[in-house]
């Protein structure tokens, strides 16, 4: 029996189960101040009996195991929460923590739309952009975790639109989020229309980014879920067109269609990924 | 005792050693027909005696341990070489194969400007733009090997140069490689001034390729090599310029001076790539 915490922006999922088919419990706690939030966290886990703990959170985390900070919240604009210590959840059972979307990309990988592969890419279209990759069957690690999401590629030819990443501007997350695609389009998200010109371009900065990923990550498969990119195909199909342009059968060993699919545990793949960062801890 | 075997386009050179400061004995052959050059090598190698056998190559090479076709060269426009089995010179003794690029980066690690790192990268500027990734003291594998100098990145604010690069016109490659500076400036390379524009533009390019890096594959250095970088300060400078620009601290661990750096074994990197393969098969 395993147990997750998914811990989000706006609320914190607890999750008690073996798999996505198997959840014996979930609990929803709301994001407040990180005292009264890991609390309540720790009151559920506490009546709950599991052999080990995922912890999948909003970054950006350390995740070194050499620091003195392994397992803490680092510099975050989110009040109060900058140094959280996320490791005192988790007593006297293997744990595992990483990032949200890392979890997600692991949680694919055990039991959704990248099963028997040795290396994938996850790719999650929300408030921002985030990536997870796996080589070798590992996510990739080094100084820090992927912040791929960030990466700078070219926009369409002659497009003004400057973006709106605090950061960089127009790098993939400033061109691609859900804020992105509505301050493009000028209007609430759930108000642009299948064939709205946001689209295309939200789908080129992803294909862009997948052109980078497939040529130095070297995912045999790049999944493509979030809130923003489940239920709007035209995405989808914006992406794998701008993608089979882009690389010109160079490097490209899937047809694109193979290569860009939405995650097999869908709106899954995120609440999942504390669980499968628990079942890895098992192992 | 250690073997090694460069195979360039150009010329190929056996090594033997023990490492960049212990090489006993080189001899550079003519790359022509692979088959005629493949026995040129055989010939060198039968002299030897040696522990392990490494060979870095031109690609694009199958590496794929799995694969039928393990330690080929892949469809490559230089004539003859297309399918061309490297692995016959490998008898009875451990041998790895890699690209040449790779070799460099593992080289790098051994005796370079990378050792005690867990992960780097190196690039090499020349006839193209070539990137070796290191994660967790492995080569980054997948679907094929790297070949991340053919990444998307933005140009320069008003920059219409269309780039060279015969697959993808403006990537890094048709952006920065020898080839791509020397078009930008309308003369040969070596005639193009220390404060050309084309060494900003270019060292733009790479600078992009280095924030994509940092933020991907999380490298905590970047060694930059090859014909074109060294030897031209002015490239580095401008590569440290755009990439703490860009960045903007954002996933930046070190400051762009240490993180951006000459390879410790200068224009040794590549040649010793194929000991440091030898060294990793002997292990």
């Amino acid at each position: 029996m395993l147990a997750g915490v998914e811990l989000g922006g706006t609320k914190c999922i607890c999750t008690l189960g073996t798999g996505p088919d198997d959840v014996r419990a979930q609990v929803a706690i709301p994001t407040t101040s990180p005292e009264a939030t890991l609390a309540a966290i720790a009151a559920v886990l506490e009546r709950w009996n599991f052999q080990a703990l995922g912890i999948a959170s909003f970054g950006p985390l350390d995740l070194d195991r050499a620091s003195a900070k392994f397992g803490s919240i680092l510099s975050t604009p989110k009040p109060g929460w900058s140094g959280t210590d996320l490791t005192s959840l988790a007593k006297d059972v293997p744990f595992a923590i990483d990032t949200d979307v890392n979890g997600a990309a692991i949680a694919e990988g055990l039991w959704g739309g990248a099963q028997g592969l040795d290396s994938w890419a996850y790719i999650t279209i929300g408030t921002g952009v985030g990536v997870g990759s796996v080589s070798a069957g590992q996510i990739l690690r080094g100084a820090g975790h992927s912040e791929a999401g960030h990466q700078r590629v070219p926009k369409l030819a002659g497009d003004c639109f400057e973006g709106c990443c605090v950061y960089h501007g127009d790098c993939v997350e400033g061109l691609a989020s859900g804020p992105a695609i509505a301050a493009r389009a000028g209007k609430d998200g759930r108000e642009i229309a299948p064939d709205d010109d946001a689209w295309n371009h939200a789908g080129h900065a992803i294909a862009m980014l997948c052109h980078n990923l497939v040529l130095t990550t070297l995912p045999r498969r790049i999944l493509i879920g979030g809130g923003v990119a489940i239920g709007q195909p035209q995405l989808l199909t914006a992406i794998r067109y701008h993608l089979g342009k882009s690389l010109a059968g160079y490097g490209q060993t899937e047809r694109a269609e193979d290569l860009i699919v939405l995650p097999g545990l869908g709106e899954r793949a995120g609440p999942c990924g504390s669980l499968a960062l628990a079942s890895r801890a098992a192992d």
